[in-house]
């Protein structure tokens, strides 16, 4: 299999996601030009995509929506299970733990952690808050997510890697110094909240729509 | 001033990040060297976002840390108070209703919008939930957060547009279609925790770092 992109990636995850409602409305089959129109993208470029793990849709009859939802289900590695911890029991890393979405794509949270005494020993959903300290290879943890203040984000970061985890999802608006081995990926507000401020400011608004949601 | 790419604009936020914090710490004077450090980039780099908006260090002496804060907190359009609305108040929502981190930088949410009779009525922090449909351009939003059920998030963007919404911030893991005037930012957890899966499950551990947060 030719090495996809991480933007190939990215769509992938929403063809998916438009695979299963359509799957969830007794869909079918599919076109590559309705997977494009959901993206914003050519159909050239869905079946592109596609082409890269050998799916190739029937000229005139589309894609089967269960076979090719099947196949992007397995590229993304969602046949299996992820262990996924959450540190930083506050807003956000509570949303998470609140939130079934993610458990029903195969992300189970198994274990939340903080910094704060206070936090420590308070449940939290059906799990209790552990000291990040405890946090240890025993955990067999896949994903840590990173939902601490901005300060403790590195440190984090390191007892993650010191305890064999792989995968960091990182809200902390700071860049994460990690192994080559280890991936980062990051979802940042704050940040997100400043470029439309920055772009809102601009004197003459844009003829052009920048890179979409 | 030359126009400024949205990497660029990205990096000017994580920079102001760093300058609140030695702010905080008493620091006067910060070079690009400990600006590049932060970020994982080198100090040319620093020194090429900043000198977009005329702002040279004094070589040896760095750059005043008050200064260059201010700089780019006019740049960003953090210097003046920006009027958000919250549509969604699922766990999502509720999180970023109860996180006061973005109303210290200029971002007050002022509104709560949900399509469910259930929602409306309901107190959530000093905000009252309102039925979406009362979303009307009185209330002079300038960035409406879509944190709704992925279905929902084509229907909110039409509405928030039709209210003179012009930055969008969406939670829905969905394209969004909106005028050439409407600037869209994305935050798709799902499709982040999809890429940390697919870069799991890949036979051979990376051997060079990807894009990190």
């Amino acid at each position: 299999m030719a090495k996809i992109s991480e933007s190939t990636v990215s769509r992938l995850s929403h063809y998916y996601r438009v695979l299963d409602e359509v799957s969830g409305e007794g869909g079918k089959v599919i076109s590559s030009q309705l997977l494009a129109d959901r993206e914003g993208i050519t159909s050239a470029q869905v079946r592109k995509d596609l082409s890269y793990f050998g799916s190739f849709g029937r000229r005139g009859l589309g894609y089967s929506v269960e076979h090719l939802r099947g196949q992007i289900r397995a590229i993304l590695g969602l046949d299996r299970r992820w262990r996924v911890a959450v540190v930083g029991a506050g807003h956000i890393g509570s949303a998470l733990l609140a939130y079934r979405g993610f458990a029903a794509q195969g992300f189970d949270v198994v274990a939340v952690f903080d910094a704060d005494p206070n936090q420590v020993g308070r449940a939290d959903g059906e799990l209790t808050v552990r000291h990040v300290s405890q946090l240890s290879a025993e955990d067999a943890i896949d994903i840590g997510v990173i939902a601490t203040p901005v300060r403790a984000a590195q440190e984090v970061a390191d007892a993650l890697v010191a305890a064999g985890v792989r995968g960091i999802l990182n809200f902390a608006p700071r860049k994460l110094r990690v192994p080559d081995e280890v991936w980062v990926r990051a979802v940042d507000m704050t940040t997100e909240f400043e470029s439309l401020s920055f772009a809102l400011s601009q004197p003459h608004a844009p003829r052009r729509r920048r890179a979409a949601g």
